[in-house]
């Protein structure tokens, strides 16, 4: 027998066994899984009245909202696609997105009603505005329209290749392409999620990382499959993810490097707040050891990493402990939790190749690409057939990510392939270098780039985020690099800035840094 | 993109990822999994050699050995159709299972090959026949060939849906049908284990339950996925069990209830050896809460029960510990662990449905018949259209398992359809009756049945099986029961036995008792 592989199945089978269990939080509000499915089922049945079909692209521009996780069931019951859009963006961005995906119906929440405001006059193809967060002239009002709405909708035919969400890509280098995620993919990439790292019933979760992204790493659905809470945090700060992890009993979350970095940054009076024992998974960029290590040292969390795309709806490698890690030094296992790892037991098969296609000797230290071929990887980009082709004609997706594999099999990455630094013919991995600059005492956070050198075709620059009330001088962090690194991986400048350009996830953002240095050098 | 599903993919990932790790025991020897892939590739090879294609059955007759655990990948590599028989059937069985699945190669272990010499004459379809475990005259031997074969063969190409093994029922009522496993079914109930009985790459799993019965609950190929430690034990006892569990640092096992009470009943000093935490999975029949707490209590291991068939490839639910179950009583505990419980995350809707097809109430009284559907359900019956169409033409797996449901969800099976029995219109549960036998201190094993009775159309017939220098009156035990249940439901005799009557998987074979309480009323 064979019935479709949908994430959907989760809502069911949580409303019928954990309808009484409290399903979803968002500050003072809470819901038992019987009235989120109840409040999806009417939000499905107001779109459905206001003409949302199968296939139809249904957009939204939120925070981790109770709303926008109703979004992850109510549209794709209908059988129609989920576009949530990165709400960090500007109102140019969002017109493109929207206009990209051909979405119908754009809902947004209060703090992007004036974004999506100022380019309404040129989304002729939105038929609805729907404002999330109460009442506003000229928008639809959710919580009216799922008053309004009937109980139950017509519940249309999904099949398990169909598609569930379109995700925009940061786009650091071009235009963002819309990643196409099916029913399989998001199933797949769940069940993977609980195979390694299992919750039950009795966890909460809190929503940290965004859901639009990449659809939360597939939380989204996976609280959801294991009858766990979803505990929602639309904005956030170390003391506000401390207090609410304690008052909620949060036992999970998820959150990139740099978020990691912003919690073990956090004043101490703050972190004595935080309940111990909570497993984090990061992923987003390579975290450096010594963030790992903060976070379990100072706070009592345990630090599992993941990596993927959002091409692979996302993970396709896990750091998974294995039982002689449990011998090593408290350092050395920090060391291999910053590896991005193996891959999962169901997102197929990882690779990393050669530009002729084999695969990198186990050594540690021979780079190629991280290629990928399983269930988690996409469809495809919406509408862009060329690009598709160029990532995955091949049969395997190609992640431009630059790695090499350890004898033990440990993929570790070292660079974005365009973020590698040539320098006198050496290969210098950015990634190294910053992990290297991040144990010095006075540095918070580091972002090393390529730029143009005359004798050498390129040299390392430091952009360097100083802990507060501390510094130190371009000499003393040579210094301090040459005694843990070849010399000619030292950066050869460094450029102290009060903060890294990110995108929404918290990936920093190279290319923009090469840019402020060559405007620096133009000066 | 899409893959297929197959639990081959198992194997491809544990050789890559734990290809150095000691992944197969038997006995003296062990293989580490890189070992073991070759030796089954290797075998792959040879029977390529001996002729087997792509759909060709390939059937096996041989206990928990390290050669039936490679039958699981070497004869599905090739697309052929693996044929798990039930050694503890005889040789007419075996003529019969042989000639129904098309098997063109049948491979036993030593204690088969007489019976199937026996019979051999009849199998003419058969063009190769091959002993498991050393040089027999007339048979090709595994090892030489192994030693023989290629290295490599031509693997060809592989759909989820294609068959992956066919396994017969246990037949206690009729002839054994050909359940038809396929890759798709397999890989998710291997899943759906993980995602629920979480293992690892530290976990040792003890094989005492038959590789053949529905393919050992897919640990054929859930310990492969987890990188964890297959443990063969083709023959045991309670102490060989408790003895290789200590020296193999064994974690995990799966049992049925009448394992469970065999090892329960061990002697002390047995008892004594036995690690302490190891987790126990138990289906095959109801097991009765006093089995569970004794098991917990005697040896400090921990018991989760999952519920399915063979035609359910085989799990469709787990009695999923819940947050609210903490704060039990260790007897409520033990009551709620022997209830059937929940549909699996990746197993699909389960739901109990009276005659006309709709659901019970939750009242942990109104018993319906489980039905269930998902991609763990079979394909069907090989080669009987008209049983297939019978158990799931109306897009339901009809179980014939009379159950009812508690409020909280958690299903309790009462009894098989066929053997509820009707007393002066009443239903009564076997199941029930002989749970409460069990809390008798003399009794170790009890099995009710319905006998005809001119009052009443039915009456309650127990057999009993007393613990070892004990017995009781069959007035004692009817003052028991009385004490305790409903005076309808007590048996009206009780028939002393020294043991009963019970399939290859430890389920009794209740048609046995009553062709037996026949014949005493004969006599």
């Amino acid at each position: 027998m064979e019935i479709p592989l949908t994430p959907l199945d989760f809502l069911r089978r949580a409303r019928k066994l954990h309808g009484l269990r409290i399903g979803v939080v968002d500050g003072d509000r809470r819901w038992t899984y019987s009235e989120f499915g109840a409040r999806c089922d009417r939000w499905s049945s107001a779109l459905q009245r206001l003409g949302v079909k199968h296939g139809d692209r249904v957009a939204y521009i939120a925070p981790n909202t109770h709303a926008q996780l109703e979004s992850f069931y109510a549209v794709p019951q209908l059988g129609a696609v989920l576009v949530p859009i990165n709400f960090r963006l500007v109102a140019d961005d969002f017109r493109y997105l929207i206009q990209h995906s051909g979405a119908t119906v754009v809902c947004a929440g209060a703090d992007h009603l004036a974004a999506v405001e100022s380019i309404r006059a040129d989304l002729t193809g939105v038929a609805h505005f729907v404002s999330l967060d109460g009442p506003r002239d000229g928008w639809l009002d959710y919580e009216s329209l799922l008053t309004d709405a009937s109980a139950s909708f017509t519940r249309p035919a999904i099949g398990e290749r169909d598609l569930l969400t379109i995700n925009y890509t940061s786009g650091t280098t071009s235009r963002p392409k819309g990643v196409m995620i099916t029913h399989r993919n998001a199933w797949m990439n769940t069940v993977g999620m609980l195979a390694h790292w299992p919750m039950t019933p009795a966890d909460a979760y809190l929503w940290t990382l965004p859901m639009f992204h990449a659809n939360g790493w597939t939380f989204t659905w996976t609280v959801t499959a294991a009858g766990a809470r979803h505990v929602c945090l639309p904005k956030f700060d170390g003391p506000t993810v401390f207090k609410t992890a304690a008052r909620e009993g949060v036992t999970r979350l998820c959150a990139a490097p740099t978020v990691l970095i912003m919690l073990a940054s956090s004043p101490a009076a703050a972190k004595a707040l935080a309940p111990r024992g909570v497993a984090v998974m990061t992923a987003g960029a390579p975290p450096a050891a010594v963030t790992i290590q903060r976070i379990e040292d100072d706070l009592g969390w345990s630090v599992i990493q993941i990596y993927g795309l959002t091409e692979t709806a996302p993970a396709i490698s896990i750091c998974e402990p294995l039982p002689e890690h449990q011998t090593l030094s408290q350092d050395d296992r920090a060391r291999i939790k910053a590896r991005q790892g193996v891959e999962l037991i169901t997102s197929g098969e990882l690779r990393v190749v050669d530009d002729q296609g084999n695969d990198v000797p186990l050594d540690g230290k021979t780079p190629g690409e991280i290629v990928a071929r399983g269930n988690v990887v996409m469809a495809g980009y919406y509408n862009d057939p060329e690009a598709t082709e160029k990532c995955m004609g091949d049969g395997w997706f190609h992640t431009g990510d630059a790695a090499v594999v350890h004898p033990d099999g440990y993929v570790q990455i070292t660079d974005r392939l365009k973020d590698v630094i040539i320098s006198g013919g050496e290969n210098i991995s950015s990634v190294e270098v910053e992990a290297m600059l991040l144990r010095h005492e006075a540095i918070q956070e580091a972002a090393v780039v390529g730029v143009p050198h005359e004798k050498w075709g390129e040299s390392p620059h430091a952009f360097v985020v100083f802990k507060s009330g501390q510094s130190a001088t371009a000499d003393a962090l040579r210094t301090f690099c040459r005694g843990h690194m070849a010399h000619f991986k030292v950066p050869h400048d460094f450029t102290p800035v009060t903060e890294l350009p990110k995108t929404a996830t918290g990936k920093i953002q190279k290319f923009v840094l090469r840019k402020g240095r060559a405007n620096i050098n133009a000066q």
